[in-house]
């Protein structure tokens, strides 16, 4: 990534997207996601799914997610600061949406008392880890065109789920239904940088003035073009995300095998979720880092990541045992 | 009301709330809620609530209320729209929060990533016909309180709780720990016009701007404040609310003997919840007006009124009877 | 006005503007306007004129209006809140917007650094109390057209231009090209209630939802509708606003005389502006209301209504005339 | 910028700031704006505007600057879109407010139809190229300060007004009065990454949650920090801004001595305003880029930068002059 960024700090190119490096990196994006993939950068993850949201909705519209979504826990509220519109959260025990799930919000279109339902926005993978099929996602997309619906896929760490699908990206985002995707590569090694990736044609004629009001307008953007153009055209997303799926299954063999461990949810990407002791936690975290998940029940994710090494693995699983057995 | 409005409707007078009978009408407010009562005047019920958040939030900042709430399912997103906020849903089978339901909200202060809790929002009676009783508020307020938070209360249809509960109006806002209230008047009889009340000293610094800008601000004040003159000096609300409440427990006697009908929430105001059979909810409807509360289940909503008679209530429910019988 | 409310207060209605009442007054306003004219209601004048930007605009977008517009000097900067776009103002001696005063702003198009212009907004008659011509008002349509832009006109006085032109609404209006116009009522006779007129068919899809977010929808809107059927259907509005502007012109003679004041723009509707020396202010505002327009310059701006009376210029004439000399 | 950056490109760290890369970052801020200084890093030239201007602001108020400013001509309207706030801007013939200009906006202070002002933003340099004194600056504190505002300096190019001036970045913003300061880094050699300075105790107690919702919240906040530390505490600003300075004075001696050309403002920073013949504008833009300044005069400027040679000058100068002689 450094390399990247290192080629394109050369020379003066035109500010604001018009050079050859974002030219290069859109036609990358067409490769993986089809002809009519329209890819647009931007600098966080929060502004990738936000402006996504933003592109189909009026202030009126709602959007449906699940009640693990970021966009409804993690991002301090900013799709209401932005779109303004309200989400609706479905309880959901893997994190992923379903069309029975979603069935209750369908009603009221046309009544002006109802905030008028317009996008469903899953994640893949989901924050609970796990991964939608091909199969599942078309039957949402399904849901949403038939209700003349938008279908949001974040996807801040989608090589994740690719590898762990084995497919290609195109199979389970545009051949699938989704219409426009948040894809991310900051989770995954890039040192900065995320798009927004629109799937069919005409979606995208506002796109450029939300971005620069959202704040979200690079003004060096060949540093983030540089960077997705090495990470998508070089297999380095697929590199990295196989290593983390990987070491997340090791992680998973290592600490479900601890007595008194249980691990919550299926190992599909890289996350591993688990109830633990509560009062093991600070002194797990005094070496490790993690985030403790729910408060109630002790449920705690562990994630991996592409520089995560088997001996770190070994490490916290030795660690957590020899703490689990009083040490 | 008529009258008060005639009343109104002589001389000139000042724009904007500077007048007499807004003066007037302040004063009767303090009789009612304590000396320390802000009331202002604003038109619609959405306004009312909107402003109340408004005046204690910032756009990073979270409502929690009962996934019932009208701020939540029918203001259109207007909550959303104003103030930018989350509103996190609790549910609940009765329409009342609980300081249990609440909890699980109650964390992330002080952490970037996640919006922040700053009010807990209840409507008295709630939407389901419930009604809190003193005891429950203030637990809620206290919960409130201890975290930096605001207890606000909808009482769009304040006077049916209070007949209900048969305790004056301070004992259940002020007194209980509520710090802002949308008292409305629309539903027991005004012609129009709602209002904020504030409970506490020095919370409404900012409020007459935020109703300016929400467009809540009456050129011709007065011929609310007269209103609400009428309405509150002269017992006209009790009256009213009385019979309303009178007429559901009337209704609520009638149709639960219906066999095949199953009332599903306790009749404490002026609202009847039941369950009756989808295919004669058409039949119904084209002769009295009511909601459908749930499609899923097909539970109705069907509420009384300061002008609803015995009559009116005689023949809803021979009509469902004989609909029920196969008429 | 009151006989309207008190025939509009009889019998059960359907809430929410499903009653005759507002079906009658929706043909009254086609009946002036055109039958392709679309008119709801709503509850203030800042309402009306918010609504009908936000009907066109995304934030991106900017609306362009005279320095001194109503929507950029005296509501509180709710266009900006609702509508989250910016107002650009053009310098204009007599309340008039230009051909030539806009062009500065039509440029731009396309670029995402800038807002993009989409509204140009126009008050007739003018806070100054000067009314455009027909072919002022054509002018500034089709430069909005040629640009794609929209042409919306602020009619809270809307009857005093008519009255001041000696043309139908329709004329000035329709005709001429505006698109959509807030028209009011309550500063020429009604308690309350004001109204958004989309005048080309094919604008309103949008409306219902924006009033109910916008805390515009009255729940027993008969109370409005009524009155607009009485104020519009009975020439009251003509009678008025002839008196109003009548008087104006009395107001005019009698202080133009008076050595000393300088009236500043010309009187073509109900409102006078004059120069006056600052000390003087106190003593007339003791027994006179009325606005200090410029404080730097003490210009002032008297406004005549439905129910001055002669008695009242004389008073007012007198009273200055003898504080000039000295008295 | 680049070995700044991968230095902090090894290791593991925590995200979103809380490195040490960021806390030696912080405490270089400190060394030049004071000890109460605090940094908050962000993404964009915009958010850093934008996030001050919120920090200090409810949706009420409104911001006052001049015309030309950034804020009000070349963020898309961002301001309005986060702060929803009315922009109030004021007509100056060099890029500079003065007390006189600013006056006319403040009143109506505590009146609820008018926008309550609460921020003065001035841009050092101004958009003009013109550099305000420490004494003009406090002079603008002052009047902010007693009309309760806050004054906000844009210094997107703050290097180059603190060469022009030569003084230390303290003496024309923390003693001058200044209370919030954008700094930024891209427009004088860094990669990206821009700050907002609080520059008195007490101001930034909301500003995380802000940056999060504004989405300018970098996760890998070290590769911003880094570089900052790098810029500030090794002379790069200043090396760099010298130039660009330097290379501006040397394109003002070889465009103003060419027959034809008018230089329209001082050159006191790294820009030339020059009044050209709009013949020659496309023909110039084929080789070099600008930007048409003011269409209507064809007034254009042109940028000198950190790596801007006297190579460039003279080439640039040179088929300006032979274009001019109609070559």
């Amino acid at each position: 990534m450094l390399d990247a960024i290192a080629a394109a700090n050369s020379g003066h190119v035109v500010a604001y997207g018009e050079d050859e490096y974002t030219h290069r990196a859109e036609r990358v994006f067409k490769d993986h996601f089809g002809s009519n993939a329209e890819v647009f950068f931007v600098l966080t993850g929060t502004g990738a799914n936000v402006l996504s949201l933003a592109s189909f909705t009026r202030s009126f519209n709602s959007v449906i997610c699940a009640e693990t979504a970021h966009i409804q826990v993690d991002e301090c509220g900013a799709p209401e600061k932005f779109t303004q519109c309200k989400l609706l959260t479905v309880c959901t025990p893997d994190g992923k949406l379903t069309v029975d799930g979603i069935k209750k919000y369908l009603h009221g279109f046309g009544v002006e008392h109802h905030a008028q339902p317009r996008v469903i926005s899953i994640s893949q993978p989901t924050e609970m880890g796990t991964v939608y099929t091909p199969a599942e996602i078309s039957s949402l997309a399904d849901l949403a065109h038939q209700n003349n619906m938008i279908l949001h896929m974040d996807g801040a760490r989608l090589a994740n789920a690719a590898v762990s699908l084995d497919i290609p990206f195109k199979s389970f985002t545009t051949d699938a239904g989704v219409d426009v995707l948040s894809f991310g590569g900051t989770k995954n090694g890039m040192l900065f940088g995320e798009s927004v990736v629109f799937l069919r044609p005409g979606m995208s004629a506002e796109f450029k003035f939300l971005r620069k009001q959202g704040m979200q307008l690079a003004s060096k953007m060949r540093y983030i073009s540089a960077q997705f153009e090495a990470y998508l055209s070089k297999d380095v997303w697929r590199t990295n995300a196989m290593h983390a799926n990987k070491m997340a299954q090791l992680l998973y063999e290592k600490t479900s095998s601890v007595p008194g461990i249980k691990i919550t949810q299926k190992v599909q990407a890289n996350a591993v979720f688990a109830i633990i002791p509560a009062n093991l936690v600070e002194a797990l975290q005094e070496k490790y880092f993690f985030y403790v998940w729910d408060e109630a029940t002790c449920e705690v994710r562990w994630m991996t990541s592409f520089d995560t090494t088997p001996a770190d693995i070994d490490g916290f699983s030795s660690f957590l045992a020899s703490k689990m057995a009083g040490g």
